[in-house]
């Protein structure tokens, strides 16, 4: 919510732009080297003059009865989002949902790479997790200095969520992504993106019952 | 994208719903009896109009100068969302993504209940995961019938997601929680909540960028 106020780009719109990104790879590998907003309209049910402020956003723009470029696109939207440089983060609490962050591969294609986890408990410190080396806790502000990262994925639970923010905050990380389910506490200057999975479950819950 | 055209409740409001939730937990323990919307636009960065708004879309009507009865929202809350009556689902896909769903402990206080999980791999199946049993995914459509389940939740990798949708739709769900990087194809009146991590990541990216 409070990112919706701090920015000049809808946050609907930066939320669409991997859905875009999908499409354009798909259209990309079948041989379609121009698209149009009618395209996008009709594969991912938006209104074309919402397609069209979306990536005029993302800084791309369509010209008249030819559309925009494949490729040219997707490069477009890649910049956009800072994926062509690659993203590295490191990852606090290496546990089930940790365990699996790390070993999910539909990160691969937007570029985010997670250089190393750390854990609380040094009893899972020293072990790879899906090939990425597990640290302690308290080496995490030397090696996010060291490797000049400025984000964080925080997968540990509720009661840990605090002070393992604060460790991240005080490493000098930039962006917090939360994906435990607690509100965390941060200075202004630190962007969370609040991953809330309940969100979603309460989408589905309400929709279902709709229909019935 | 689509659900947002097909109901009458704000996505967004849906979504807040939970964040709801969390803040008046937080203040009936620590005994607050009546909360006003003033509260809430303070504690979440909202306009106040708008909290009046998404509870007004709950159900939930405030008494002037008074508020609302922290326990009398939080109760329906719970009954818009359908959390009071326990939701029972299913999940296909019993990978590092499944396990760390069927492990996530904060879906039990909105009261989802995984029921139990289901995988193509025959080898993972007859074992506990997180105390619920994987059974070989041939077995789906008996065992949603049986117990009359309606929401399936997906975990599998992006080429698995597809045959895995069709099986739930053929076992007979009415709502698929989609977390593969693919986008399915199902029936309209099946209700599709697509679960885009790589859009928090954008989200992230994007905003980090903007303060640099």
């Amino acid at each position: 919510m409070k990112e919706q106020q701090r920015s000049g780009i809808p946050l609907p719109t930066i939320k669409r732009i991997p859905v875009y990104v999908s499409v354009l790879e798909k259209w990309l590998k079948e041989g379609k080297e121009t698209v149009s907003t009618t395209d996008f309209a009709a594969a991912l049910t938006l209104k074309p003059v919402q397609v069209r402020k979306d990536l005029a956003f993302a800084g791309a723009e369509g010209k008249p009865r030819i559309g925009y470029r494949t490729e040219e696109l997707l490069e477009t939207l890649h910049r956009f989002v800072g994926w062509n440089n690659l993203s590295e983060a490191v990852l606090v609490g290496a546990g089930a949902l940790g365990t699996a962050i790390l070993g999910y591969k539909g990160f691969d294609r937007f570029g985010l790479k997670i250089k190393a986890a750390f854990d609380i408990d040094e009893s899972k410190c020293g072990a790879t997790v899906h090939d990425k080396p597990v640290y302690p806790i308290r080496d995490l502000k030397q090696y996010v200095k060291k490797n000049g990262i400025i984000m964080g994925i925080l997968t540990v639970s509720e009661n840990g969520a605090q002070p393992a923010a604060d460790a991240l905050v005080e490493a000098g990380i930039q962006g917090i992504w939360n994906f435990s389910p607690a509100q965390i506490d941060v200075p202004d200057s630190i962007f969370v993106q609040q991953e809330d999975l309940a969100a979603g479950l309460a989408v589905l819950a309400v929709r279902i019952k709709e229909r019935q």
